[in-house]
């Protein structure tokens, strides 16, 4: 039994890009108990506008919450405003999207100051460290509770998942074939240890029963991703959600790509 | 031809541990010309007494230098130090040893707070890479200056060169043999990601003639490897100087240990 697409699923990053896009597709997709809880830094900002919208055109089946993923205090609360909606219910998906790129140049050596180094790092990589340290407990209660029988044939159950929204540019080995394109030392750096923390959590939440999985979504035409990009946010995450669909324990701690294809570290 | 430990040498982190150990047997065996910059946080500390005695055997071969890596200034006035001191000269070889571990346990998940992630990263991470590009001009230096005339058959030649410190704890690859034995979130994250700087650098600066490399001193008898650790200092730093002597450009971007094997990503 594959990561099934059902109960509570937390999306962060979720106004604009590929999280909103995600939002979009789970809400229009997923059956009648599930519900998502979008976050995002600024819910009444108007960069959220168009997650409003979503929300609007989907009455009780999103829900909007404020998260700050450099700010221990704002996950603390987001956290606790999950569990007060789902009761005794579990977190099944948890998808680590928000993460910045800076400086907002080519990241070269010399645009890139000790700032941009620490902020990116602290967005890209404590976030998600930090927001599924926090959310554990409420993924825990979904493995438990979702997971067939112990004794079942199925041995790649699994009814919790943490995904971490990754990249291409992460791969140390593939970095000579793509650093002249794009240099971005802060990002690129910042997605290796992302990769880490993947494969960490993957062996740490292996007798959890919770699948840690990074995807690299493809160049997808977005704020981040730019005009160039070949890829739409639509197509991007309709393989993403395909492949999260089809995830077993064998592919916790890998990097994959929307297409499902393993990235080499 | 390969990397020579000749020249200018700057050892950060080079108060105790592997750090002492470099400054040590690079006194005792470069020629006349070699002079080695010993830079620590706390030059007058009695943490760094042993440091001052090694540079009192060894009169005029060693040069204590102030460098704290978490602080642009102090990295600043430590090139503008070195500078100074070599006038028309080139640095042939930077060695970021300086590293830390947090939190003093074992680095578990519930043990790890967002400063420990942030502070390790800080250290292990941005420390090298603002280092290495505050450097960098005394590095190119030593490059053209030292490197064999163009057309000269010697492909490989290379008068300048980083050494990143890493740990076999910073293969993502092999992270599931190694975790359970010792967690470090923080640790293994930067060093994963210190083992993608290393790789962007040694891209980055390949049109300079600049080696970047990563290197494993294998589990040593330290303050950080503790006491049950197989391998004594002087034994790691005899190979790794072994190793550093006979790297050349197609070493460059690699992770190697204190033997020469290269470890995966």
């Amino acid at each position: 039994m594959p990561v099934e697409l059902k109960g509570n699923i937390v999306v962060t990053g979720a106004n604009r890009g590929i999280g909103l896009e995600l939002v979009k597709q789970l809400a229009e997709t997923t059956g009648e108990e599930a519900h998502i809880y979008a976050c995002s830094r600024e819910p009444e900002g108007s960069r959220t506008e168009a997650l409003r919208q979503l929300t609007t055109r989907h009455p009780g089946k999103i829900t909007i919450i404020k998260l700050d993923t450099t700010n221990e205090e704002s996950i603390s609360a987001a956290v606790q405003a999950v569990q007060d909606q789902i009761g005794d219910g579990g977190l099944n998906l948890l998808i680590n999207n928000a993460a910045i790129r800076k400086p907002a140049s080519s990241g070269a050596l010399f645009a890139t100051k000790k700032n941009d180094m620490m902020e990116v790092y602290e967005t890209n990589v404590v976030g998600p460290f930090t927001i599924a340290k926090m959310f554990l407990p409420l993924l825990k209660k979904a493995a438990q509770r979702d997971s067939p029988a112990k004794g079942s044939d199925n041995k790649t159950a699994c009814s919790s998942a943490i995904i971490n929204i990754s990249t291409a540019f992460s791969s140390i080995e593939k970095c000579p074939e793509t650093f002249s394109a794009a240099q971005m030392y802060p990002y690129r750096i910042s997605k290796a240890a992302l990769n880490m923390l993947t494969r960490c959590q993957a062996e740490d939440f292996k007798t959890h029963n919770i699948v840690v999985t990074a995807i690299h979504p493809g160049w997808v035409q977005t704020e981040m991703g730019g005009e160039k990009a070949p890829l739409t946010t639509m197509d991007s995450v309709l393989g993403m959600l395909s492949v999260i669909s089809s995830l077993s324990n064998k592919d916790s701690g890998m990097l994959l790509d929307w297409q499902g294809n393993t990235i080499p570290w």
